[in-house]
């Protein structure tokens, strides 16, 4: 019945430890040392070799160290040490894979650790201890007799070392532990050990650009940070240095509501006059006051008074106090920030600021004074999420999805991050601080842009058959660009961008003011604005509260909530109210449902009639766009023609969809996935069902600006390409290179494309 | 230019807010009541009526209370109140929307206040103050004239009270912040008020049925939670105390551990040994025993000790140990549990139990004896989270998506679930204690099954033209069930359930152990298994180390990670191995790219070349299958059908896929999704391709378990459904109900259909 019995020694399956002989080792041992020895015993009794032994990789150097053994000389334990690169110990933790040798004095990496007392024993059999995917340690067995280890001796002891793994990290963590226990405070390495601990965090690029600085930290779950060391203590001394940062920080919260209040063009940046409240409160003063009075320093008196706030907020179940809490923790985080020892250097006195933070909002990238902020860094956040939209738009580099981020970054560290190659040095070569803080062109103030908007030449012109090329614009600061670079038209208004730079809903008349600005400032050109297309990863981060309002505010429960259909209603009027100033299209995101559509439409007949009713001003003629960005929509398309006047693909959320990712993390996600064969033939269905409906199809999102994808977009037929600003010129430039008798053939050989690889090919030679 | 100015009055956008006049408010006050009275005097004077006031939401109490006014009695703030079922102010609250009367004394809802002075006004206008979706409070001016108030009005003080809102709650924030700096500890309310925070819990239905008991909550940001009052401490009575709830969490831990090992089929429990480790070593318990003797209670001792472990850990920047900093506040957090005073009831001594937690892995589920689990709860996790998929497993009702449910339960809480509601009762009846803890039929004894195993009849037999139904696994334990429901086959092992239930990797020998016991204890029947589909939402929770080892585990970043390559070679030849005791299928996860399958079928030959090569014993005939999950697959589908056995359709991802949402927490899912008609086609396409090719098509996911998804499977031609063991009965009754005469014509009309509503027709018609 078992065929293996026929061809394997029965005996090998006895070699798996059972869940008893593990238990016995637990069960006798009351210390991490004793744990190693009964496991070094076990191995050794199970195995019968002639040594069994232990080796750990030190935490803090980097290296391996012997930590138990039965047959080399017990005194070495704790001694013999040897780097990855030595020996054939470190050869194993070297390559993470067991290393064999029947007489291992022969192997080229063989090294001669004298103190080991290995000198009798000829085969070496080691493999790796892993846990969490890292090499821990490594597990050696070995002999007197020079013999070769069976492949089934190496998968057992494999075996082994996997089941024996927690226990050993386990041993570990109580060594800590009991450190932890003997000194009051363990200082962290000043510098993480080579091998351990990288010194460049790889993440990925959200916004290009370079910038070096210190790092301001937002981790909405901590608390201010460590609490520098406490010399004597003078209160008016401590009282006069907080004052002059609550100051600092007064000034800078104000200095930020202007600027908000210019790039989003509303008429008040309110959510950050609730933060000037806080500061301004006299309950508040007198708690810093009555801690200083007590002794504490003004580092003490700020951390202990929001302790004291935050444990307070926690008791209490009203969400929006939840969610209040971090506008108290953001006005403490400030002041404690302006508290810092200033350094003699410019840099650490007003200079460069990296944010760094779990994951970020758009809100959140305000938290720092623009003039200073160099680059932003979070540990989730993918391509599409809108931050990094913002960051872009701000010209502001930006890496996300970095890995152990918050953990190894303390505030007023000097970090560089590199937005293009999306990484994160964590000890930058001073010289870089000068170097990365220069600003890319669409940082430069207002008054700049404005001088260099001459309009440039209309080189290019609409080609029959070639995509025209509009603008994506985020900010109104934007419009300025989409002049000077005479964008065609804007292609997207992401909407969303004003509640997330502010947190709450503009009304009515606050949209209208806002979009009529936006039409009148890019003279003349078409807008499509799109309506609110708003998730729960654009509110603000952590809060509870902002997943119970996420709720109320998510566009895909807009069939289920009536709020939300409130809101939609309030944007439309709102459009339609605008276009009495220039022409506007309505664009919809994320319909991916009849139902959806049907309602939409339902909403603007709605709107349209009550304007009239009330006799307000509105535009007669605003087409109304459905945008594609979920793959079930696609067979869909050719019915809904006759029902909208145009489509828009959102690729960024298509490819999402097409490839199965997740938008906010999208682990998997390659560079190449514009170029998948799958996602092109169904662009291709919906482009030719819409058609087919005599309706164009414009594209937004990153697939246009990138080269293959303008190329593939072009051959597919859409009609036009919205893109951001400052890819406008390398969109065009790659568009120019186009023959537009040519495209038809590539379109036909993109459809029979079988790989990522068949597309690269068919694009770089241009279908020829 | 400005078409508007010729419609509406100049002076409209005027009565906008501006930043300059905010700042203003802001600058002059000190504290929330000034701030009130300064919102109120500007409302006053932009409007001109001769009341204004504001209502605030009391967060306690739940009614409205008069926070400041000019022209009502000012001895009415904070004493004038009203239910939100109250007047008209009420009815503003009640209704998020505005209310004008000319005459308030002719309105049906019209309430008279004498404490407030309202007697000389006549015209009424409230609009609600909102804040993060939630009414916060009201606006109200009023006139002695009896006039309408214009359009014009309303929309401005709407405007008005969206851009004071976050003045208004951050003035009640510092109200808060007063309280508390008044009070040393704030008592939260004993029962949340009506009308604020919700008593029932909505989330969405993970796992059916119901469960009452007391909540345990983890969650890995927090402490162990508020420590009790403190009496006099007796230290030998204290170290009593923490010794018994030592002994209690020992024995726990070592019950879970061979429960653990006997659900998943390995040899050991090993990550809970590491536990028991910790529990059993010298120097905590020297920690432990030096706080005591300081005079701490048992409960403080436990409290602080992990206080002084977590910041020394905290501080170490190896990744590994922040992930095991989690092991020891899970040994912590249990001991704490049963240091909890113990009621005279049988519930509080061991009686059920609700796991919460902000989101659960498979391991975390095993946190509580599984003998008094009856229920979980999250924040996160959408159906189809592994936690989730277990919970099915293990018969275990689940609730996901319950926002702010972690803030709003305490530990020990008595709370109910309800599984197919999907809800959360934060004050269950008493009696739902008792009605609730019976379990369903698959959460017996493993005896207990064993013993109702005998095969059901045949009656079951394939019949031409319907799917085959075959049943998923994800614990050894339900191999028993296969064999008592008779089914065909096990068409889905998911394997990665046992790396989930132990947090370490089975090496390739402990995977040819489990899998050969799977396949022995189903007794002759298929088993398809499924290598490894690990994505980082099924690590364990929180901790940045599951982050960086989710990067080395997760199978998208296959092509990249050599170490996940290595892995997948293991299990490949485990696989290959297994099935030298029985007939198997090798499924492959997430096919999305011919690179893909390329490599896997590359690996395949790998495996089978060296296990020829090293003599092993392997089965000869183990058809490959690619699983489809993402839309993008389906064109290139046709193509592959020469390099497959067979495809299966991950139903749950691929629904995920094709309409947009986020496999983890999908808001806009909708249980009529698996009726989309974009879906519907793009199935069609993939199982037309695969016949085509000559290649069988099977389905796992849930769709095959609704019943109007079965329907739609067994139509488009689906070979085979295999769906969870409980889940047989129901699907073969549906496929009973079906003539294979009737599904050809049945599929030209699903082909056709436009909108969910028409599928859900034809399907409840079955296409007549």
């Amino acid at each position: 019945m078992n065929i293996i019995t026929a061809v394997v020694p029965t005996h090998e399956s006895s070699l798996l430890l059972t869940l008893e002989e593990i238990s016995q080792l637990v069960s006798h041992s009351h210390d991490p040392q004793e744990t190693l020895a009964n496991i070094v015993g076990l191995i050794h009794d199970r195995y019968g070799t002639d040594v069994s032994s232990v080796y750990l990789v030190d935490p803090v150097r980097g290296d391996l160290v012997l930590a138990a053994t039965v047959g080399l000389d017990p005194s070495g334990v704790g001694r013999v040490r040897m780097r990855f690169d030595e020996g054939l110990t470190g050869l194993v933790a070297e390559r993470v894979a067991p290393v064999m040798e029947a007489d291992a004095a022969v192997h080229p990496r063989f090294k001669y650790f004298p103190e080991a007392g290995e000198d009798p024993f000829h085969s070496f059999l080691g493999v790796p201890i892993i846990e969490s995917g890292a090499v821990q340690g490594v597990m050696v067995v070995q002999t007197t007799e020079r013999r070769p280890f069976s492949p089934n001796e190496i998968r057992m002891l494999v075996t082994a070392a996997s089941q024996l793994a927690p226990l050993v990290t386990g041993a570990r963590l109580l060594e800590q532990v009991a450190a932890a226990a003997r000194a009051a405070t363990v200082e962290p390495p000043s510098l993480p050990p080579r091998g351990v601990v990288a010194r460049i965090l790889k993440g990925c690029s959200l916004s290009p650009g370079r910038g070096a600085g210190l790092a301001y930290v937002i981790d909405g779950h901590a608390t201010l940070g460590p609490l520098p060391p406490r010399g004597a203590v003078d209160p008016a001394v401590e009282k006069g240095r907080l004052d002059e940062a609550v100051e600092a920080t007064r000034a800078e919260i104000s200095r930020l509501s202007r600027r908000i209040s210019a790039l989003v063009g509303e008429d008040h940046g309110a959510i950050l006059q609730a933060q000037l409240m806080i500061l301004q409160d006299r309950t508040v003063e007198r708690d810093l006051d009555a801690r200083l009075a007590s002794g504490d320093s003004a580092e003490e008196a700020v951390s202990r008074t929001l302790d004291v706030y935050v444990a307070t907020f926690a008791k209490l179940s009203n969400p929006l106090f939840q969610e209040r809490i971090f506008d108290i923790k953001d006005v403490f985080r400030r002041v404690f920030w302006h508290l810092r020892p200033r350094g003699g250097t410019a840099v650490a006195q007003g200079g460069p600021l990296v944010l760094v933070a779990r994951e970020a909002s758009v809100l959140d990238l305000f938290s720092v004074d623009l003039d200073r902020l160099v680059g932003v860094a979070v540990e989730h956040g993918g391509p599409q999420c809108h931050a990094g939209i913002m960051a872009r738009s701000l010209g502001l580099p930006m890496v996300g999805q970095v890995h152990g981020l918050i953990d190894q970054v303390q505030a007023g560290r000097r970090i560089e991050i590199d937005g293009r190659a999306g990484t994160v040095d964590l000890d930058p070569a001073p010289e870089a601080v000068a170097l990365a803080t220069r600003r890319p062109a669409n940082r430069t103030s207002a008054k700049g842009r404005r001088a260099s908007a001459t309009p440039a030449p209309q080189v290019f012109s609409d080609r029959p058959g070639i995509p025209r090329v509009e603008a994506n614009v985020n900010l109104l600061s934007e419009a300025d660009q989409v002049v000077a670079h005479n964008a065609g038209a804007v292609g997207l208004y992401r909407s969303e961008m004003i509640f997330l730079a502010r947190r709450t809903l503009p009304t009515e008349e606050e949209q209208v003011e806002i979009y009529r600005k936006l039409i009148e400032a890019v003279r003349g050109r078409r807008v499509t604005i799109r309506t609110f297309d708003l998730r729960p990863d654009k509110l603000a981060q952590g809060s509870s509260a902002a997943s119970c309002s996420a709720h109320a505010l998510d566009w895909r429960l807009v069939l289920e909530v009536p709020s939300l259909q409130r809101l939609f209603k309030e944007q439309v009027r709102a459009i339609l109210r605008a276009a009495s100033v220039g022409p506007v299209r309505l664009l919809v995101p994320l319909v991916n449902r009849s139902a959806l559509l049907d309602f939409a439409l339902a909403t603007v007949r709605e709107a349209r009639g009550e304007l009239i009713a009330e006799g307000l001003a509105f535009g007669a003629d605003v087409p109304f766009g459905a945008m594609i960005e979920a793959t079930a929509a696609i067979p869909l398309a050719g019915s809904w023609a006759g029902r909208v006047d145009f489509f828009a693909l959102g690729t960024n959320d298509l490819i999402a969809s097409a490839l199965g990712l997740n938008r906010e993390d999208p682990v998997g996600a390659q560079c190449d996935d514009v170029l998948h064969p799958g996602l092109i033939r169904m662009i291709a269905a919906l482009i030719d069902a819409a058609h087919k409906g005599g309706r164009p199809v414009s594209t937004c999102g990153e697939m246009a600006s990138d080269p293959a994808g303008t190329v593939v977009l072009a051959a597919l037929g859409a009609d036009s390409l919205s893109v951001a600003v400052d890819r406008l010129a390398d969109v065009r430039r790659t568009l120019a290179g186009l023959n537009p008798a040519d495209l038809p053939s590539l379109r036909s050989r993109l459809l029979e494309a079988e790989s990522v690889e068949d597309v690269a090919r068919l694009v770089s030679q241009r279908g020829a």
